[in-house]
């Protein structure tokens, strides 16, 4: 059922089940430099094809003196394949390899992001404007008025996205200083999907009281927080501290951008297989912070039957680690019937499994004990709780965060969207009535009439959703009475 | 001896004499709505002309009916003085005032910086390079090479731009959300003139001990920290602690840029004179941060007489306040002959005034005092230390803060280049020896040659100065062992 999508999003870590496809992740441009004869290149070429080697571009740098040098991209599996490429083209006689490049570790050369002035500085007109003395003025409008720093500054478009590298992707604690090029990254979704002003901040301390004080005192430039990578329970009080601390949102994408794709998924699969959201029975894989997230806002929406495992099985007031407080929120919140037992115990007679755990955790007669048109959502990156191609056969709705199969549930549909329309409307917090929204916005990006089993969400690159996401939060702040954007004095004399 | 140059920066505190002039920081656009006939836009401009107002830009926004509507910009002395012309134009019968706008409120709507990606995501083989899963490789990368964070993320140059809020211009502490404006003009001319990365962070903390926390907690994500507007003598000590305790230079540049460019203006203005750093008697006029900062330097440059004074006087190990760290250090360094008495006491004889104080202090008969041939500078800003005109027949060399007199003296000269060479680089630290070769720098752009009274300092336009003082800093850095550049392994893999 499930077509092959374009290659993609494989990573080192990729078990055996899965066999590894070339990766634009993974590709090389390879410096060659061979005597200019016909019939060379396609040597070359075709030993390139032989080492498995997928060409993308095939550049001349240079023609002199009968030798052409080339630069040919080739897209491999793993670091390892790229080296085998390189070792196949050395046996080849007369072709000299003169340079191999790592084409995403060049990508990355020098950074991903730049601060740009929106206007350059040429004249001492600009110079008496955008700074002494005219900013001056500014200044002490400000100062005479602290709103106007949301009209008049940066802060008006800008979101700080903070990291403490404590838990960076699906790689762990990697540490601040690992963890900017995921939030370099991010800034550059944030404004390419969203317009938003993103910049990365990662902090050199993992202490939570630490962080929360760090965030408060960066606050006045910002009109939001992006919560990034931070690891669980601390990301959860991080959160919901500083929501109460700050005038200004704060949103930990991990826990609620997942939430929110999750959810806008779900009501579309639950379409297809025509089953409601109140009388489904859920098996949620992973008891961390995104798990919480999902669980609150799924029961927010009327579902009843949730069932966490995590790695001892189904947590229930009975078994549940209880110094952790999410642990603790999952047992307190769920599991209404107390189930015991493993994951494959738990998950007989389940209409949706949601993964947001690990590789390789739920197996193919697991599945075969759901319900009927079970809904399956592995979501674990980037190695789904089940490989793909064992659970197409018995799914009615498969989905997964990668790229090359459909149906990718990514939070790149929802942040962007959503920092848009909080800070559009200058909403001080996030409430779960936007959650909602934005789910629901995205959701109804695809007409009801298109939706398949293996189109229930739509692309990342689908320009609609940051859009109709941005409105739903805006309007939602509005009708809560949370949206405080109006036309401030001060910037404008009335004649 | 002095010419006027362009309109450019007074502000509303200038005091009665100075007689203000127009300045594009007080310009307004007027729209204005009458019936399209001949004559009509003389009587209007001519009107007002009436009212002092200079016009700049005429456009035409609409003709319909016979009723034109343009808009015109007329820079103004002050915001009262704004007011008074539209009065003026609202006495002209059939002339209507449809809109007033302030340029310099409009040139700040919605902030004066952006945070922009290098490069567009558009294909799932850009999101796979930049974001999930190629970014993993690259975090892996440096969380085993913590270096390679200098080569691969916005680190290589990028600079925090910090402040607290405390000393914003000569505005007083106005707090962390009214210095964001001075903070983004700050970082659109490190891009504008360095091609460097300054973001803006204003801290809602005012505790030394908190700013300088926040600021290594910080620390991972840049290159380089700026510190700006903080008062003195906090930022004194928290350059000092930071430094110590960073892996990357840490300056402030309310002291060294200003010490930098104030020993740049000095040398060229001695050659003018034809007299020594050795032998002159300076006399300082302000004992904060950058008072001291400029000691410092001419110390280390060879000058013995300096006499410091604030509001009590001159500064003698008698006559200091020893509770303030900085003063302390003036009392102790500088005035070898303990001199006592007033300004206009110890200023008998000086060769050369140095004032870093406020509106005002120095009079026309302490300039006569002074030894033959002095040198004047009165960098109070908005208002130097003495009106320029009143000074200006005194004086063989006279330079201000103020961009609409020859010499202006001002940072902008200094930190763009000072950075963009410490991180062309990577130097862990500033040291003295890359002042003075930054201060050189900016004096040799003019050739000696060149030389004139009111030609000591190159125009802040000049391009060639930010090339030279990079330039200088990086190689003080490379001869004294500070320069860390190498080329990284990990982004190619050799053949």
């Amino acid at each position: 059922m499930l077509g092959r999508g374009q290659p993609g999003s494989l990573d080192l870590s990729t078990p055996r089940f899965l066999m590894k496809r070339q990766s634009p992740s993974y590709s090389l441009t390879l410096r060659l430099r061979y005597p200019d004869q016909a019939g060379r290149l396609g040597t070359i070429t075709s030993a390139i094809g032989q080492a498995e080697g997928m060409i993308g571009a095939v550049d001349i740098v240079d023609v002199r003196r009968g030798v052409i040098t080339r630069d040919i991209t080739v897209s491999a599996r793993d670091v390892e394949h790229g080296h085998h490429i390189v070792e196949h083209l050395q046996t080849i006689p007369g072709v000299s390899v003169v340079r191999v490049s790592d084409r995403t570790y060049l990508y990355h050369l020098g950074g991903k992001i730049e601060v740009c002035a929106k206007s350059p500085i040429k004249t001492r007109d600009d110079l008496s404007m955008a700074y002494t003395p005219g900013v001056a003025r500014v200044c002490r409008s400000i100062a005479a008025d602290p709103d106007a720093a949301f009209t008049l500054t940066f802060r008006h478009n800008g979101v700080a996205v903070v990291t403490d590298g404590s838990a960076v992707l699906g790689l762990g604690n990697l540490g601040p200083r690992a963890a900017l090029p995921v939030m370099e990254g991010k800034a550059m979704l944030f404004k390419e999907f969203g317009g938003v002003n993103a910049f990365p901040l990662c902090l050199d301390t993992q202490d939570t009281e630490k962080i929360i004080e760090t965030c408060v005192f960066l606050a006045p430039a910002f009109g939001g927080i992006n919560l990034e990578d931070i690891s669980s329970p601390r990301c959860v009080e991080i959160e919901q501290r500083l929501a109460e601390l700050l005038e200004i949102p704060v949103f930990h994408d991990d826990q609620h951008g997942t939430a929110i794709v999750v959810l806008a998924a779900l009501q579309n699969a639950l379409k297809i297989v025509q089953k409601e959201l109140r009388t489904i029975r859920v098996t949620l894989c992973g008891s961390g912070a995104a798990g919480q997230a999902i669980a609150k806002l799924l029961k927010l929406m009327g579902v009843e039957q949730i069932v966490a495992c995590d790695r001892q099985g189904a947590i229930s007031r009975a078994h549940c680690d209880k110094e952790n407080p999410v642990k603790r929120w999952i047992a307190e919140n769920t599991n209404p019937e107390q189930l015991r037992g493993t994951l494959s115990d738990v998950i007989r007679g389940a209409d949706v499994f949601i993964g947001v755990s690990g590789a390789n955790v739920l197996g193919e007669d697991d599945v075969r004990r759901m319900a009927k048109d079970p809904i399956l959502f592995a979501l674990a990156n980037p190695d789904p709780e089940i490989d793909p191609d064992v659970a197409a056969p018995h799914a009615a709705v498969l989905a997964t965060g990668r790229s090359d199969y459909p149906n990718q549930i990514n939070n790149v549909l929802c942040f962007p969207g959503f920092f848009r329309g909080l800070l559009d409307v200058r909403a001080p917090r996030v409430i779960d009535a936007m959650k909602i929204a934005a789910a629901q916005a995205i959701a109804g990006v695809i007409p009801e009439k298109d939706l398949l089993p293996d189109y229930i969400v739509p692309s990342v690159f689908d320009r609609r959703v940051a859009t109709a996401v941005a409105k739903a939060v805006a309007k939602t702040a509005l009708e809560s009475g949370l949206a405080r954007r109006e036309h401030k004095p001060g910037f404008r004399i009335s004649p």
